[in-house]
Order: C-alpha cells, then sequence, then structure tokens
C-alpha cells in the first residue's frame, strides 16, 4: 500500500517523511536543497515534515539501505538502467516512487504502471515532461473527467529556441551556437534536435491523455537539422511561424502521436511561445482548449517538479495507475501542408502543378511564386488533406519535366482558434 | 469527516456516489448533463459511478432532503444567500461541497474554509476563477510547495473581449454591444466593466498563492469604462498592448491585490491573450513563471471545472482547507506609469515637466509628444514609482500653468521576460 496511507492528515508529533534520493547530479542536488529549503513550509500545511534519507550516487550509498529507510523514493538518475531495475524493486517493496525520467517512462512505462497498480503504489512523474508546467498533473487530475480529444505540444526548450533565434534571422548552425553557450543545448545536442526528447514526452502525453500505451517507438519523428532559413522566410509571407510541435490525437477511434517541424497561424496559442520554454494546448469538446506555458527543464525548476510530487504523495492525493486501454496507432494523418518545389521559369508551370495536385484531390489554399532567374520557386499552402494522398501526388510532380529537385514539405496546423 | 474517506480506492460493487445540486441554471443544467454522459469514463478510473441525487430548484426540492442524499454537494445557485446557508449547513453535516461561486468564497471564504476545516470535509471550487483553466487546482497542489510571488491574471472574459475589440478600433461602446451581441456580456454589464467580477477572482486566488485571507472588499480595482481609444493608440506607439489585468503579489513582507487597466510590453505572456479569453501567469523565483489559458466561463466550460472537482473528492485527493496566515495588505505600490498630458504647445514644456517629476524621483523611460496646433499632448512610460510619489508629483505638474486638464494615468507592467 501507499505509504501516505498510513500517515493521518494533520496532527502533530508525527515522525518525518523520509525521501530516499537515487541520483545527485544537477536537478538532485537542486532537489536536495529545496527540499531542505521548503521543509517548514511543506510541514506547515500538511503536518509532516519531509527530510532527505539516503542518497544514491555512483560513488556512495547503499540502494537497499535506502529502500529500506525512505518513505517514498525519488529516482533522478535518468536512463534506463540502473534505474528501470530500482523503480521496480522499490515498488514491489511497496513504496511509493517519484520520477523525472522520461527516456524510461515513455520506453518502459507500461511495466512501472502495471506494477504501481499490483502494488497499490503511487507513481508521480511531473517533471518528466515540460518541465514546471503543470501538465501531468492537468491530465491526471482536473482533466480526468474530460474527454481530450488532441494536444498539441513545444515540449523541448532547446529546439524551441534555435528555431526562435532562426525567425530572427541566424542560421540553424548560429542558432544551436548560440543556444550551447547558454547552456540550453548539449554538446551533442542530437536527442533535441532530432526531435527523439519530443518524442519521448509526446508518449508519455499521450499515455495519459488517451489511457492508451504507446511507446517511445510508437512515435514518428522528425527533428529540426534539416530546416532551412528560406522555408522560415516563405513561411513568414505566408503569415506562418514555425515550431517543432509534438501532437498527439484522436484519429478514427486510434490515435496518433508525432513530431515535426510545424507551421502555425499567429492565432494559434501555441505561435507566441517563444525562446526556451515548453507549452501545451490540450483540446476537448467540452473545454475547447487550455493551454500551459513555462519555462523548459533547468536544475531548478525539475527540482520544484519533483518537490511538487513529493508533497501530493504525502498529501494522499494521487491514485495509482488505472489499467490502459489499447488503442491502435494511426499513421497516415490528414493535415494542411507547406509544399516547396523549385521549377524551371516557365509559362503555365503553376497551372500544371496545381491541375496535377487537384486530380489528386490535393485542393491550394495559398501560393507565393517568384522568379528566380533561370528557375522559379513555388511555394503553396494545402487545405487538410492524408499525408499518404499528399505524398503521391508529390510523387507525380516530381515527374514533371520542369521541377527540378525533390518537393520539401512542412505540416500546418490549421488556425482554429479565436 | 470527508464522505471520500469511507470509499476505498479502486473495486468493483461500491454503491454509486450520489452527488446532489443546488441551482439548475445554465451551469447547473450543462453539469447534470455532463455528470450522465461521463459516469460510464468515471465508474472506469475510479471504480465507483457518481449519479445525480436530488436537484434544489427555486420551484422544487428539499434541501434537507437532498442533503441527506448526497455524498457530496454541489453549489451552483450563485449570490451570497441562500448559497451560504447551505453550504454551512452540508459542512456542518460532514458533507464534501463543490462551489463555482465567486461572489460566496470571495466574501465569506475565510467562513466557509474554517467551517471546512473544523468538519474535516473538503472545499473545491476550480469553476470560481478562470473558466476550465486548472488555476485553483495548480495553486492548491502543484505549486503547494512553492513560494509564490506574484499573480497576473486576465481573468474577466468580458473585458478582455471588449479591449481586444477596441485595440483592433472600435470604441467602448461598440465593443460592449458587440460583446452583449455575441452573448459575451450581460444586458447589464456593470459587473464585469467595473472590474468587481476580476476583483473577486483575485481575491480568491490571493487567498490560495499566499494562505492570508483576502476579502472582495481588500482590492482596489478599477474597470475599462472611462479608458479612451486614444490611449490605445498612444500606447500602440509605445509598443504596449492594453489589457484589464488582476495582480496579487507579496510587497515588503505583505500582499497587493488590485485590478485595473495595465499596459503590457509584447514579451509578457499574458499580451498575446486575446478575445474572451482568460490566463493567469504564476511567478516564482523557484520555478520562473507559469501561464495558463483557456476560454474564460461558459456553461459547459463551468460544468467541467465543477466535474473536475467533484472527481477529485471522489479520488480522495484534496486536503480541507489549511489555517490562514495573516498578511498585512500593502496599497502603496510600486509601478511604472503611463501619463498623458494635454499642454499648450510652448517651447521647453517638456523640460520643465521632465525636471518636475525628477524632483519627485519620478524618472521617464519613454516619451512620445505630438503638436495639435495650440496644444500638445505628451504621453509618458515612467520607470518604477511608487504609486503615493506619482500622485504627489502629478499634482504638482498640475499646476503648471501651460497643463490642461487632469494628468491620466494607466499602470504598466515592465519587461521581465524573455
Amino acid at each position: 500500500m501507499s505509504a501516505s496511507s498510513d500517515a493521518p492528515r494533520g496532527g502533530d508529533g508525527m515522525r518525518p517523511f523520509r525521501v530516499g534520493l537515487l541520483g545527485h547530479g544537477t536537478v538532485g542536488a537542486a532537489f536536495a536543497a529545496l527540499l531542505e529549503q521548503r521543509a517548514d513550509e511543506i510541514e506547515r500545511f500538511n503536518g509532516r515534515r519531509p527530510v532527505l534519507g539516503g542518497v544514491l550516487t555512483r560513488s556512495r550509498g547503499d540502494f537497499e539501505e535506502i529502500l529500506a529507510d525512505a518513505d517514498l523514493l525519488v529516482e533522478l538518475m535518468g536512463g534506463i538502467e540502473p534505474a528501470r531495475g530500482y523503480m521496480l524493486r522499490a515498488i514491489d517493496a511497496g513504496k511509493d516512487v517519484v520520477s523525472a525520467n522520461k527516456q524510461l517512462l515513455s520506453q518502459h512505462g507500461e511495466e512501472l504502471f502495471e506494477a504501481a497498480r499490483h502494488a497499490g503504489v503511487l507513481l508521480r512523474f511531473e517533471a518528466a515532461v515540460a518541465g514546471v508546467v503543470p501538465v501531468v498533473r492537468v491530465l491526471e487530475e482536473s482533466l480526468s473527467a474530460t474527454p481530450i480529444e488532441r494536444i498539441h505540444g513545444i515540449v523541448n526548450g532547446t529546439t524551441n529556441f534555435i528555431m526562435t533565434e532562426m525567425a530572427k534571422g541566424s542560421t540553424y548552425d548560429e542558432a544551436l551556437a548560440e543556444a550551447q553557450r547558454l547552456g540550453y543545448a548539449e554538446a551533442d545536442p542530437s536527442d533535441d534536435v532530432s526531435g527523439r526528447d519530443a518524442a519521448a514526452k509526446m508518449a508519455i502525453l499521450a499515455r495519459l491523455a488517451f489511457g492508451s500505451p504507446v511507446h517511445l517507438d510508437d512515435v514518428r519523428y522528425e527533428g529540426i537539422e534539416h530546416l532551412k532559413r528560406d522555408d522560415l522566410e516563405y513561411a513568414a509571407e505566408l503569415g506562418l511561424g514555425l515550431k517543432l510541435i509534438g501532437t498527439a490525437e484522436r484519429v478514427d477511434g486510434g490515435v496518433s502521436v508525432r513530431v515535426h517541424p510545424t507551421l502555425l497561424y499567429p492565432g494559434h496559442p501555441l505561435a507566441s511561445v517563444s525562446g526556451p520554454f515548453n507549452a501545451v494546448t490540450v483540446e476537448s469538446a467540452t473545454i475547447t482548449e487550455i493551454t500551459m506555458s513555462g519555462p523548459g527543464a533547468g536544475g531548478p525548476q525539475t527540482a520544484s517538479a519533483v518537490l511538487g510530487d513529493v508533497v501530493s504523495v504525502m498529501t494522499g492525493g494521487a491514485r495509482p495507475p488505472a489499467p490502459p486501454l489499447r488503442l491502435e496507432l494511426v499513421h497516415d494523418i490528414r493535415s494542411s501542408f507547406y509544399v516547396h518545389l523549385e521549377m524551371a521559369d516557365e509559362p503555365g508551370v503553376l497551372g500544371t502543378v496545381t491541375t496535377l495536385l487537384g486530380t489528386h484531390e490535393v485542393s491550394i489554399k495559398s501560393v507565393v511564386q517568384r522568379g528566380l532567374g533561370e528557375s522559379s520557386r513555388l511555394v503553396m499552402v494545402t487545405h487538410p488533406v492524408l499525408e499518404s494522398r499528399l505524398r503521391e501526388a508529390l510523387r507525380e510532380v516530381a515527374k514533371l519535366e520542369f521541377v527540378r529537385g525533390t518537393p520539401r514539405t512542412i505540416r500546418v496546423i490549421e488556425e482554429e482558434f479565436v
């Protein structure tokens, strides 16, 4: 049973609530400091004082001793093993657990949820997604009675910073270097810029929103490494801004979860989220939509989200995970697309292309055509179309004699907001 | 004790969770419909099915019967009495209660909190502030371990809609008429446009954020009725947008809670919130800031927030209210100000005014001066200054021979964000 269940609400003279800590890097150290700093205040409104029990680092601490001593374990090691083994061991021992580990949750979440459900313990992980933005709690609790249709998220602050700088005129390389200089990007940024980090977070959010298991491997993702400055310029001409957006949505009774560079109209609530920020928009017919935003994960912010989870366990609030539904994963999605074509500058090419697209039921919403001497560039935004249908149409377009190179595409979120 | 405490987590064959409903207007009817619609899903993850028990309207229902039958009472009557009496009676009878009643909570909140604490019952009121935006839950739970410094909120959708229309060029009267046509404003809009509705919500948020009782009467508020189109135009020239902003902040060990038209720099997270939306920004050194936004209250949205509260009680998550702190209310606040002066168009007037302001330690950040034939208009934004000091300085400025009429002022939130 939950460790919190033997602690009555309120009252004086209760023994301290002992928190075992696995991992003492940037976040672990920030968490240990914050726990001490906030212990008085937490005791004031909870009646019970949280104290740091044992700490496990690479060089010191014994896991079994720390576990035996703890009311709750906080896992801030990152990575899969040994974090996974420790978490399962703690859950089996009946201890509530808190983790900020998005890799672990997006790849072994079902195993952990199942173990926690079986043991009747709490498993909290607010800090694994969107830093201090309380999207996990809001999905699990405030919106637990709301049928969620769709989530759009900017869930990687590094790429949002880079794309904000590119929109101001930097090249990708300049923006990445600046992100590294400011500490927003790691020396090896591939997990961020490839979209894989965002994909892990979207897998976790999709599981919460739809109750259906989504593994990191189920998420299609594209990164930002291949974006061109001129795509941002054409997008701006069309009144669109470019972001790396994660999407999780119900589609025909199934779910689709994906991450890719996406163009947004200015009215979209995520369009104004700039710099190293995270933001998540949750859509439902009942509530229209809610957007939550805040700084992406830094050490103190992540520590604050972890402490919030610890307090929620002390309060006895959360429930063990619910059993999963099983919804089909859908990969072929309707969307508007930005399409970028290089062509010979001949009369009638625009008509030929749009007619050909029309025969594939791809219709065009807006166009920018620009002559460049002997060649010309055609940039279009389509009305919503099934991706497979667009790809088929573009294969035909690419065969046209006057078309040069391969058409480039970026997905577009239609303006649906006030 | 909480009604939820005799309901174990999960399990089959439990008796239904009976919800008594007080009030059956727009929100009450929407709540009753939503409860029925979502009952299967709630039962699936809670193990217990919520059902509508008795309903009290003006013409039917007996309160004591409804109370005796209910596991929890939902109060959607609005107004002070008889809502207050019914709530106190239910709490004394040991029933958990959910309310969407901002008038009641902002004027009799301490009485209700004290009664609920004494009886050990839960009192939930997410729907009383900011519609579906889960700011109450986030403040009570996610941020309960976070020392909050300041909250800025757009907590009245009617006035935000009107000001959005005015920024596009409408007059106040045109924008109000449009809001009424669309159902965003009532026939008598005075509670909204006077700022009183927003003041009630900010009193509730301040209580949650700082733990100190704040009564509606403690909140200074100004409305939007006296805004001039040309203030919006000058503000736009200075790169500022105008919103009705509620502020609750710690000041010198006390708190200040106020609502007034406020100018924002474009970087502020509330600057892009337009139309009939609500949004709240929570600032803390630990988390930097979180912003949450969504549609202002409509019937279905409010009903959804109420149902979220009901589910949180069924889950057994929330705590009874904590005892209050008592922080001093501070009314004289440092802020930047927009200052608008009409003057005779004579040489040297700008220098005379800024020198006089300087002797009162009011320094100027930016200026727009415009000749209008015989008169001229001077629009300035000051650096942050104590309001009492600015008022004193402006009394001296008003005495200058070449100044015509009374200086107009609007508060400005300094750009503090990425």
